[in-house]
């Protein structure tokens, strides 16, 4: 049913396509059910399922005629696609708001994300628990991220302290930077930055609004 | 030097010019000097500058030659498309971490959201305090969306209250919906939903280191 070709990881995926395979990997990861149609996926997407269809031949998958895609083995292509299957260990810069939100969050565990620490410089912050993390001072840095092998770094300070603390974390051996500092980082070759602007979905929102005002 | 076709509303924007265009929004709103150049914008946000002054053309907005874009003109016409320039009253459902932290979220206010309200069903949040707002019980969402004129909700509520929640937004009064919930939400054909899924970001992060490797 399921194939996959060797030289996958070095398949150019159209960006459009990856940013809906994920959408149907967040589906998926919520069916109970053994198999799924692309018209399902495609009804509660609000796409098409030629779409749904052609993003998934993407991955040398192909469904069963009038039963559709098996989900475990759909989820495991998905899963290997996005590195769901290996653990990587994070840490949170910055136990503000958003910064504690994201260390509590449950949903990371299910695609491979496990938090393992949270820092702050706030002398009043350091020492106390966000779920069952201490937060500790941007000292113990360096220790952490090797310590626990940490790639990735979730920034969540305020915009004046976003640059400052993305050198830090270069500095510590931090490979990716998943940004939620509204503010633009400058980072050496090689280090990935995914900004999540928390406010472009509302800016969506207000622009349909007012186009159909 | 900047023309604004009356028409512009019913201008269809390719989504991936919207997306880039809201880029500009959030770096423009962190310049403090008068103009900026297609190269300075290309340059910050890794992308061409060709792509910018295609962007930005479909706005009819153009840059002086040698000088750039002439910042406050820009941001007034990138204002107008996305709505910044009409406050909006936003309530938030859920007052757990997430709802909390964007409750606190000081960047609203410079794109004109204005989070009035904050509510919770459990009955230990009820009557506490997120920054100046007091969590209010869901009994009283009808009367707040019709006093405060609210048409957007941020949904940040756990999964399984997500739908029941949002059934509860439409039967108010709101017309879109800020779905923090990872689940797909069916409303009624006219209500807007958005979803942002915070654990998109992390998977293209994941998909990038697998494929480096």
């Amino acid at each position: 049913m399921s194939e996959c070709s060797n030289n996958k990881k070095t398949l150019m995926f159209p960006k459009p396509t990856l940013e809906r395979l994920k959408l149907y990997l967040a589906l998926l990861l919520q069916e109970e059910k053994e198999y799924i149609s692309s018209d399902e996926i495609a009804k509660k997407l609000k796409i098409t399922p030629e779409q749904v269809r052609k993003d998934i031949s993407y991955l040398n998958f192909v469904g069963k005629p009038k039963v559709g895609y098996h989900i475990p083995s759909l989820l495991n292509e998905l899963n290997e696609l996005f590195g769901v299957d290996v653990t990587d260990n994070v840490i949170v810069v910055g136990a503000g708001g958003l910064g504690t939100a994201i260390a509590k969050y449950k949903g990371f565990k299910r695609i491979g994300i496990d938090i393992v620490a949270i820092f702050d410089n706030d002398e009043d912050k350091i020492g106390t628990f966000v779920s069952e993390l201490v937060v500790l001072p941007l000292s113990e840095l360096q220790r952490v991220i090797k310590r626990f092998k940490v790639k990735i770094a979730a920034l969540c300070v305020p915009k004046e302290s976003a640059q400052e603390a993305a050198d830090l974390l270069v500095k510590s051996g931090i490979k990716a930077i998943w940004n939620f500092a509204p503010a633009i980082l400058h980072v050496p070759p090689g280090i990935l930055v995914e900004n999540e602007d928390i406010t472009r979905g509302i800016l969506s929102i207000k622009h349909m609004l007012e186009k159909n005002k």
